[in-house]
């Protein structure tokens, strides 16, 4: 069975010693997060993911979701019991509004949170986050009625949240649903249609389900523009809070799917269930939109999530797995073979996928802090530049960790030889887990689109100038210190590349956007390669600095090692992606449709 | 459910006007190889491979095979019916000599018929791969006696053939292997231990089943030099040919893996069987090794097959999705949406996949055709040649074929969106089929050694300089054609990495054995992007000739925009690898064990 140990200290280091989180105390809710709470949260949250869901996640792969003929679904075993720690030890509510039961700490917490619950179960942790998700929406754009009737049970954890979008024939191009919603005279909609793919959508955790379903308001506009955001609990709720009467809704069936078993994935039918409007009619696109960023980052920490728990597995195996011998010669002749370890091939792959956990993990936390800003901060001025930067690196998050995490989970998979391949690892349930990532919230092609097509040019390429800018500076800043040149002037080069095939795309996609189309996966990776390498060199700077402290030499070196195996070994992939993008979209638009 | 096409005009191309089979005649079978012959043996295996097999591709991951209390397996609902008709196609046997029932055709044609099963159902493809493999080993090691007993059943089809390495603590390190072997006064041997792992240990479609197995001999030395070879038959078989008493060969338990669900993956107990030694005592690696090489071109192909089926889905579901519209404005504006075809993005996936695809298929052919003449030639050093040549490709068709071949059925799942991630459109299983190529005969890992290790430096670097001096003489021959030079140009820059590359291994590995290590895996692959160029360099030579025949001006011109493709956006890697080889071993070494 896979182990897992939660990366608490790593996460506190990057809290603490590179990003600084009490440099944040005039945001409300920072103070509280003292150093002492925040370390006292992430090692509680550490040790429920370590104890209480490892060893489910197994369990939950074999055993799936069960959907009973009157439409009820069984979680696996364990899950319900589990929920209810989680229900008890308030880990859903950590970062929402005090006034609706939650603790009103940093969001930057709740993702670090979420990292530990993702790497040790996956599906569990799905259940929990959509709730977020749900919250977070409900948050920003529902009336304060809905706000006090649903918020607070799902703050709390006994009502559970869903995002329901996706139907039959449509998944990225929502103008195309067919989801309808009718007006009735109590001022609520009837909501009829069938949606697929639902994540959570019916299950025994909660005592209610809170769907959020987009649907096309009678004689509304066709496309995005006649589209609605409703809420639509599984079970009526009664002025007083009480439960009432099952609505319209119920689970058709439960997909069979390539993993995330754990997770009930349905098929939700509503026939002409209650409903309310959430914000304004026909403007429901732009309230999805508040989960969807939220959701986006989310599926990017299960990217770096699965990544590191293989990364774990894999490092252990590989210094337990005794397998021919070191090339200069045994290591340990007194034993019948050397671990496989003493390899650099074996080495190469493990430090491949931890120089990306390490920087993803920053990422996650610079990003966060971001929006931490941004919704928390009275200063107009530094609002709008978090939202920017929000905006520019939600798109990267989510397509890059969850490209580089299931690429990484297969690495880790592949040290296994063939006991990676049978199930009694678990690496191969990595895989098949992680492999949704890079599909749900928005396809990685269209977050790819997304950061091309949209967040590159807004307001006049504001957004990707500061992060020039702020990248930039950090070198120009540090370059007088000797020990960052090896970080500074690799991360130079690759800043670079970025702002070349900027340009290239200025110069050349206007005119021809399948300019833009052809190489937007290459500059995502590319933006993603450049910010995980400004993450190592803030990583060093930091680290460079603490391993005079008593006790941290050994890790801090270990993360120098690991910054310059980056920029010798990963960065300079930006050479590679740059040619690529600069290729254009010539040999790729030529073919017509019937040669493919 | 996935559909398939066998690519019989691709293949009937690559075969007759890239490698000119015609020009082989003077080689033992290739003459009745005419090419009717051949067209009417691909088109025969493409017809089974589309009705027969691609209907159960999906029946036997579903229901994978059944172990019974009494050891006896059973394979999913139709592979027996199926296998029938694979006998009775004489398909197994295409390749295999005369004197024990084969056709004696090239074995090029059987590579190219392995391609076909195993796009359509790569799960029982390999009962029929296992065997072939074993065929091998016995013609070429075993004594007239084995020859004569098992042969002509074996290539019948009616009994089929297994590979017996792994243990429970050893998989690449043979020499830790503990089955023990204690011979008899008659000269047979008693074969004791357990084997896991083992791809078609036991199953309902063959009336015996002819185990290799490799064991140590009583007495023998310790690693691997103490390892024989045993033909080892679930059933005994008398002097006449008919089937006596059941051996002590057992079925333990059937491994729960990842995919391959189809195929009985068994652990093998062996107690007290009886077997008869194959070759010498104690050479017995030597043996596995012939039968491990063409295993190992066998799993190139499977790399290749996934990524062909999974690209033919992917480029129908291209064309079929209707979703968003072109960047450019609409294409079809009568439809709801445009086909997905009509985004660069989508397009590059596509491009990126088919690109591979077909080079691979002409490196696997061209490599087969060196294979042909290795063994069939009556010229010695052009036998000699042709397995340099063998020795070389080896590891790098098996590595680079199933790595890329398995991020390619990634990418043609990911053009799904969600509906990749279910079972239904089969997209998910063509990703759990194809993982285990990139493990099963030597993980890719130890292919990479094995050519920077073994292969590179193997008789004065005889090989690579032949390797070097065909391409680089293709390159000159062709260089005054103005039509070539896009291809050329860009294959005489990778060749020079690939060439700096191999230079920099012989000037700084003799002293420091991890910078091989370090660098290996990414010089397989710039390796096999190097050998790709050159396919795709003589394919669009080829291709520009055949363009002007009768029809042929639509395929031939998308042979030559995906070689133009190829050369802008995939070869160019080759710059990202030699810089990673360069970086060395450094800071891969540098951490203690324990730092991992």
């Amino acid at each position: 069975m896979p182990s897992y140990k939660a990366p608490v200290d790593d996460a506190l280091f990057l809290l603490n010693d590179v990003f600084h989180l009490d440099r944040y105390g005039n945001l409300p809710g920072f103070a509280d997060a003292s150093p002492d709470v925040v370390e006292a949260v992430l090692r509680e949250a550490g040790k429920f993911s370590e104890q209480v869901l490892t060893p489910l996640n197994r369990v939950g792969d074999k055993e799936g979701c069960t959907r009973h003929p009157d439409g009820s679904v069984t979680t696996p075993t364990g899950f319900k019991d589990a929920f209810k720690q989680l229900v008890a030890g308030g880990w859903i509510g950590i970062s929402a509004p005090v006034e609706y039961g939650g603790q009103g700490l940093p969001a930057t917490l709740t993702e670090a949170v979420n990292e530990f619950l993702c790497s040790s179960n996956q599906a569990f942790a799905m259940y929990a986050g959509l709730t977020q998700g749900a919250i977070a929406a409900l948050l920003e754009h529902a009336s304060q009625e809905l706000k006090t009737r649903y918020l607070p049970k799902m703050v709390e954890g006994v009502w559970t949240g869903t995002m329901n979008l996706t139907e039959p024939h449509c998944g990225t191009d929502l103008g195309l649903l067919r989801s309808k919603a009718v007006k009735q005279s109590d001022g609520s909609y009837r909501i009829t249609g069938t949606k697929i793919f639902i994540s959570a959508g019916e299950h025994d955790l909660a005592e209610n389900i809170i769907h959020l379903v987009i649907a096309r308001i009678e004689g509304a506009p066709m496309g995005t523009k006649g589209i609605s955001l409703f809420v639509v609990p599984k079970i009526l709720v009664n002025d007083d809070g009480s439960l009432g009467k099952p609505n319209g809704v119920s689970c058709g069936s439960i997909e069979e799917k390539m993993g995330i078993h754990g997770n009930s994935t349905c098929v939700m039918n509503y026939d002409g269930a209650t409903g309310w409007l959430v914000g304004e009619e026909n403007r429901g696109l732009n309230a999805m939109f508040t989960m969807m960023n939220e959701a986006r980052l989310g599926v990017g920490v299960q990217g770096l999530a699965q990544s590191e728990v293989a990364y774990q597995n894999a490092a252990l195996y590989a210094k337990e797995r005794l397998q021919g011998r070191a090339l200069s010669g045994a290591k340990y002749p007194d034993k019948p073979a050397d671990p496989i370890i003493v390899h650099a091939d074996v080495r190469r792959t493990l430090l491949t996928i931890r120089a990306f956990n390490e920087a993803a993990r920053a990422l996650l936390i610079w990003t966060s802090l971001h929006g931490d800003v941004a919704r928390r901060s009275e200063d107009g001025k530094e609002r709008q530049a978090a939202d920017d930067a929000m905006g520019l690196l939600t798109p990267v998050v989510k397509g890059v960790l969850t490209d580089t995490g299931f690429a990484n989970t297969v690495m880790a998979q592949q040290m296994f030889g063939g006991h990676g391949y049978i199930a009694e690892h678990g690496m191969e349930q990595f895989v098949r887990d992680a492999r949704i990532a890079m599909i749900y919230e928005g396809a990685n092609g269209i977050q790819a689109l997304d950061l091309v097509g949209r967040k590159l040019g807004k307001d006049g390429g504001r957004a990707l100038m500061a992060f020039f800018n702020e990248v930039g500076a950090f070198i120009k800043d540090k370059s007088a210190d000797e020990a960052m040149k090896p970080y500074l002037t690799p991360l130079s080069a690759a800043l670079a590349h970025l702002q070349a095939a900027s340009m290239w795309f200025m110069q050349n996609a206007m005119a021809k956007p399948d300019n833009a189309g052809a190489g937007a996966t290459d500059y995502m990776h590319m933006f993603g390669l450049v910010a995980l390498g400004y993450m190592w060199a803030r990583i060093a700077e930091a680290a460079a600095a603490k391993a005079k402290s008593n006790g941290a030499a050994a890790p801090m070196k270990a993360k120098l090692v690991t910054a310059r195996f980056f920029m010798e070994r990963m960065l300079p992939e930006t050479a590679a992606h740059l040619a690529r993008i600069q290729a254009g979209a010539g040999s790729i638009m030529e073919l017509p449709e019937e040669a493919f």
